[in-house]
């Protein structure tokens, strides 16, 4: 129901993800008026997507804790509770992240020893994607809270990589480098066998494809994610207004069309929708507030790829051995 | 003597600095024997350029405190020193960042207050540039630090910009986000009158051009800075393969060559080289270890800029009257 562009895109996206994917069913929760007044939701099949209605809405902009509060009725807390009510495996919302850390954790719950779930997001690097997580849920992390992390993304990425590399965000590689928090994080890394712990890796080889899982606090993710966003944005304007400045220019640009198409697609965020809350014990996946439909579509493929996984549950297990390994 | 690439670049630099600007002479600091071997110093107006014979070199992977014991015989030190002995007014180098910010502070001495310089980059921006600061040298700091490269940040921008705007980076725009150094910052940053403070900046608007001037901690900053870099290139490989991929993308390169070319001169980092080391009571400027020519020397005009604008005399006002005005 919220998210930017509201509840058109996400329906779009249903539609969408029933024809590609035969083994799942969805359950669209908002003002269910409000939502029969889409002609293409009257298309949708009624075997596979259901309704349940939901009276009220948690504002983009609204304060986590108000909404945690006062916003029961909502759509988000709705569906969230889908999951509880074993009406669904996985919840996808592009609405309030705030709320929905918040409401996810009051709902769902985390593992014992998890304080908050750590945003994680795949990045494209060169020859693949990259794991990037805590994105800001936890500002203040101890050497644990990383370790953690560590854990938690080395199951999401063992999905596609045997052994993922492990890496650990500093500002430097060698081993003085760092605050107290990062080096004794470091040494947990290092002992645990169960992790390909790669070493630290500087923000400038975010992209190289070195590790599989980068981890770092809520604020550096935070930090990282924003300004690589920022930069693509700047650099995007500047191809557009050089390709503009001059007949010459605007008849390059239309021979180079194709090229620059294909430049936007392979750069396009969308492709990367789909933040994971992990550290929950069930799968809800955050999609961008502005997300169009392709990008939601995405962030529902994230979240039936982490149920097929069994994420949750062998996050759990890696968490439970935590101690064990850690003193080995 | 060090950087990536030897003296080459430095005496290149330097030639082509003394044709551009007729009020600099130029000390060039290094081993005599081997800056002789260049046929270009040979070239280099004796009256304008002279060279200062030192025996020993920092290594660029050598320990900061290492060098800082030992080294008083390099090239580095003996550069820095100059600025004492009143031989010169700002000293350049493309070596070790941390030897470099080490035996600047041990032979400069920061003003009194500031504990460590900060390292202030120019940015380019939409529709100019930003000034960010700390990039790396204090990856812990206080409110208070915070406030100081405010205040020193805004000496510089203000040689171009009356009333520069002053951002925090924070991970919201909201005043209940970020750390309590942050929102400590952030009042201190309120309340003096001299700054004109622009409240919160996220990461992903630090090329929008809102703020002239960002503060951050320096593991913030670097991984900002960084987080840019990677980014840059990474999407700079992107562009090129996808106009190296066919026959019919590499017909487009060659019409599109003047445009590529453009885009790369836009974006060419050397164009923005030179960070400053502010907070010194001299003018001590980094140029990146990999400089070529036209980078170093735009590492010796951003020093010229600041020996001109009096920078660390300014900012030794502004750090005076710091606590008189934070009380207004």
């Amino acid at each position: 129901m919220s998210g930017d562009l509201g509840p058109r895109v996400a329906i779009s996206a249903a539609q969408k993800f029933t024809a590609k994917f035969a083994d799942v069913d969805l359950v669209l929760v908002g003002n269910e008026q409000q939502l029969l007044s889409f002609s293409s939701v009257k298309k949708l099949s009624r075997q596979r997507i259901s309704i349940l209605n939901a009276t009220d809405i948690v504002a983009m902009d609204e304060d986590p804790l108000h909404a945690l509060r006062h916003k029961k009725n909502s759509s988000m807390w709705l569906a969230i509770e889908c999951l509880n009510n074993n009406l669904a495996d996985a919840c996808v919302s592009a609405g309030n992240t705030g709320a929905l850390l918040a409401m996810g954790k009051y709902l769902l719950k985390t593992f014992p020893g998890v304080e908050r779930p750590a945003i994680c997001k795949a990045m494209p690097v060169e020859h693949g994607q990259t794991y990037l997580l805590d994105l800001g849920a936890n500002t203040n992390c101890t050497a644990e809270h990383l370790y953690q992390f560590a854990l938690m993304g080395n199951i999401l990425a063992s999905a596609a990589t045997a052994a993922p590399r492990i890496g650990l965000l500093n500002i430097g590689t060698e081993s003085t480098k760092g605050t107290d928090v990062i080096k004794a994080t470091q040494e947990l890394l290092q002992n645990d066998s169960r992790l390909n712990f790669g070493g630290y890796i500087e923000a400038n080889r975010i992209f190289s494809g070195d590790m599989d899982v980068i981890v770092c606090d809520g604020f550096h993710g935070n930090i990282a994610l924003k300004t690589c966003e920022g930069t693509a944005r700047f650099i995007a304007k500047r191809i557009q207004a050089i390709f503009k400045r001059n007949w010459f220019s605007r008849l390059t640009a239309i021979f180079a069309w194709p090229l620059l198409k294909q430049l936007r697609v392979e750069l396009d965020p969308s492709m990367y929708n789909g933040a994971s809350f992990l550290g929950l014990q069930r799968v809800l996946v955050k999609s961008h507030g502005n997300a169009n439909k392709k990008a939601f579509l995405q962030a529902m493929i994230v979240a039936r790829e982490q149920v097929i996984q069994k994420v949750p549950v062998r996050i759990q297990q890696a968490l439970s051995n935590q101690s064990i390994s850690s003193q080995q």
